[in-house]
């Protein structure tokens, strides 16, 4: 009863794969629309003098019966200064019913793959079912995690990839040709990727637009992914103008998300947001409805989204018998 | 580098001490009034049917360069219906540097000292330095703790305990008697606990006055500890017409403290608070200053003294090579 199960990133890399990201993100939307979670405002803050921040989100989901909660470090100088990853971090999930911490694990795959799985969830619903060319605009490891994610929903067969450092997305382009089987071509003009694509992935760290409304054709499905903090944009704000803008949650993407931007704009108001991508996941609301539209996911993070993963992994591991098991209380 | 050191709850106590929970939650009031802490607003949420709820707290502490959170569950049928504690505690703590998790630990034993220790310190800046009789009014773990606390900072020489329930407060007496060796009677009239104390502690789950004005004696100091939610009372408001009032945190104090009733009933309003404790543990503002002043701290507990203890006790723990290193990534 009191023991916790602790699983290393090895080990959670073992137990839970995209496919288990995808179920477990999709369930966490669709438990969002149906209004059977807790999903309170995150919590973040800057660490002075470090160049880093602290991230937690907690949640609770009915149907696991599971809280928990994901603290999450963004260290961006940790690669040259430590050799040590810029992003870390510790997710722990409780029994709903007395508190008592099922599993603490590494959640830096965990957290990276339920971030993919978002992606893929939004295009499920969003993109067209015949979608086949795919823009990964930011070639870093969200750009492979949201392809990967992408493969297991959709029959692609071509994937356009572009960054603003050539040596990244040139390496890019060969590792995730050999990984996928899928013939990944990196380009150097950000427009030709953007204007051949069905599914078009933007996952930078960017501030500015780096998609521009002219370049997107009828029929695209955007996933924006990047934008998780004020001041982050990635897409140029006139794309929502014609787009059908779809959300994670609707205030935490005024704050942070890309709809920021068309916002404090003027080009749009939150009333012009067409859904939570839980409501449509839930059936409340339709996803894709014309061949020709352009839809647009703003995808920010959710707690319930790493607490359904972590959930995941743990039921996973348990049935495999994988993690140490420790006597906590 | 990447070595989490876990701490379980046995291994916590044997490295965490009332000395130490008073030390680090002095230095946590005193890096707080320095201004030199970033202590989020907590994050609580009640989980559905369970009669329960989920409460973090996050933190991060300059002086010792460690942020980190406490997740705790708070059930109160566990004891009834699982065999379990109704308070579940994990605490987390991270290199301030990087992010990289330095330990993860039982926050049970850690947390109900650092709530001890809060009323330690806050007794030794306002209390007389002379106080030697303490009534402690609920006689639960707190009760127990809160006296633990004063018995490394005062001279106690008699201890009067109230307890609604008559076998509680007579267990406590004979339990504390023995365990301190100080005089812990138990009282059947709460009144005459009050009246003869240079030090009341009130350490109840009460939503209404269990301590009224008139029993209170010039020159008492008030360790108001129960009342951390919207709801909670334990003071008669009409004590602050009369008292110095100091807070853990202005604003949290002012939503879940003792001080939401006073104001909320009139008797004073936020501009009357004197002081957070940490301005004066920092020596912006004097403590006491008259002998038969009324004094009364309003803790409801803060992220800075469960990351400040959590360090100690990770600090200690490396030191006598106690807890077990877990390769956690």
């Amino acid at each position: 009863m009191t023991d916790v199960l602790i699983l290393s990133r090895s080990e959670a890399e073992r137990v839970f794969t995209m496919k288990d990201a995808l179920e477990a993100v999709e369930e966490a939307y669709r438990a969002q629309g149906e209004g059977k979670v807790i999903n309170p405002k995150a919590t973040s803050f800057v660490v002075p003098g470090y160049n880093g921040e602290v991230d937690i989100k907690s949640a609770y989901i009915e149907s696991m019966n599971c809280s928990g909660l994901k603290f999450a470090g963004g260290y961006w100088d940790n690669p040259v200064k430590y050799g040590l990853p810029s992003v870390i971090g510790v997710i722990l999930i409780a029994d709903g019913s007395n508190g008592m911490p099922l599993a603490i694990m590494d959640g830096t795959h965990v957290g990276a793959y339920r971030t993919g799985a978002a992606g893929g969830v939004g295009a499920k619903y969003l993109a067209r079912k015949e979608s086949e060319r795919v823009a990964i605009m930011g070639t870093g490891n969200q750009g492979r995690l949201q392809l990967l994610a992408l493969l297991e929903n959709f029959d692609i067969s071509k994937v356009y990839a572009y960054d603003r450092d050539k040596a990244r997305r040139t390496a890019y382009a060969e590792e995730m040709t050999l990984k996928t089987g899928v013939e990944v071509v990196s380009l150097d003009e950000p427009r030709k990727a953007v204007a051949q694509a069905d599914i078009v992935v933007t996952a930078t760290p960017a501030t500015e637009a780096i998609v521009f409304d002219d370049w997107v054709r009828p029929g695209t499905h955007i996933n924006a992914i990047g934008a998780d903090m004020p001041g982050k944009q990635e897409l140029d704000p006139l794309i929502f103008k014609r787009a059908k803008a779809v959300v994670d949650l609707r205030e935490q993407c005024i704050e942070i998300g890309e709809i920021q931007n068309p916002i404090r704009e003027g080009v749009i108001t939150e009333l012009d947001i067409y859904a939570e991508i839980g409501e449509i996941v839930a059936g409340k609301r339709k996803g894709r409805l014309e061949d020709d539209e352009i839809t647009v996911f703003d995808s920010t993070g959710l707690g319930i989204q790493d607490v359904a993963a972590a959930y995941r992994a743990y039921v996973n591991a348990k049935n495999r018998n994988i993690g140490k098991k420790i006597q906590f209380f």
